[in-house]
């Protein structure tokens, strides 16, 4: 594709194409909208990611973003402190907290374990979830991460780094999707939901809640 | 969705989310990966929409968008001033131009009209489309809009203010795409493109450029 009659807009588009699955004529419409509606519009629109880095802060205890020192799950008195489940980022968090399922707290890696994207052990936020169960305040560990090469691996590095600390490692159930049809699951999924099977009960109960 | 646990970030991903195509998981994401990226990166993103407003120009003649007072196109000797092909904005510009197929200059009508939308026809810079032609300079006038109802209207709109000018005005060929089969083309398209159809030499001269 041709350069771009401006220069500015060009600017404005390039940046904008760097965003995650965002392309060249994708780009091109969204600096074309921002263009057109109103310049207080777009300025709070630039503000707001400016202000991302510079005005956001990441809770002490577990990482999560928060406007405070600790996060509002952090600082809730009706959260069970104790248990502990580990997620990849913030959006886990969020995905987590809408199921209405987890009354713990989260610690929030930053990341997976990513050869790929050059992203080792050190650069994941494991080193203060270590220290946290070996504080002896922790009575169980949940591995919520995705199940992907990058997920496993992850956490068997955290489950090898936790093993000696005997606290009790659990990690999220794998199995059929809820309103998926057994034809269509893949065979390992299927597989492991037979192998994890669990009492009739449970299956009735978390349909009750 | 329930809120997110800051305010900052929610703030950028209800900045995001207002962008055309995109959704509030689109957007999240979004805001994570420009929260992961450095802060230079961030503040250069948020910069560079700022700018959109601040510092892009527009071309005096065309109504392009433009670094100086006219655009490279309405600058360049080596365009024909008195052919001028009428299109929507300025990504329409760029999609004819990347054909190579016209050496003319544009004229940008910020828009189509669109009752839905709640653009009427003085939303649109027409008026000075009537007022190039009235100077007696133009030789054609190109309508290229899209061949929707609302580029329709504007095109019925703009002819009938120029009827009495007596400049040539002609519309971009509707016909069946160029690697289209025909029992996918739909009819009316199909239609079109029988009673529009042109000597085969042009068809041949078209493929050889």
């Amino acid at each position: 594709m041709n350069s771009l009659p401006s220069r500015v807009f060009e600017t404005a588009v390039n940046e904008l194409a760097k965003l995650p699955g965002i392309g060249r004529k994708t780009a091109m419409r969204m600096a074309l909208y921002l263009l057109k509606s109103r310049r207080e519009d777009a300025e709070a629109f630039g503000n707001a990611i400016i202000r991302l880095h510079n005005d956001i802060r990441y809770c002490r205890e577990c990482g999560n973003i928060s406007d405070n020192e600790l996060c509002s799950i952090c600082e809730s008195p009706k959260r069970n402190k104790s248990i502990i489940c580990v997620v990849e980022d913030i959006r886990d968090v969020i995905a987590i907290e809408n199921t209405g399922q987890f009354n713990g707290v989260y610690h929030v890696l930053g990341g997976i374990i990513s050869p790929m994207e050059g992203i080792g052990p050190n650069d994941l936020n494991i080193p203060a979830l270590v220290e946290k169960v070996e504080s002896g305040s922790v009575s169980e560990i949940i591995l919520a991460l995705s199940t992907t090469i990058e997920g496993d691996t992850t956490n068997f590095y955290i489950y090898k780094k936790l093993h000696s600390l005997t606290v009790p490692v659990t990690a999220i159930a794998r199995g059929i999707s809820v309103g998926d049809e057994l034809e269509h699951t893949d065979e390992v999924t299927l597989g492991r939901s037979i192998v994890n099977r669990t009492p009739y009960e449970n299956t009735i109960q978390k349909k009750n809640q």
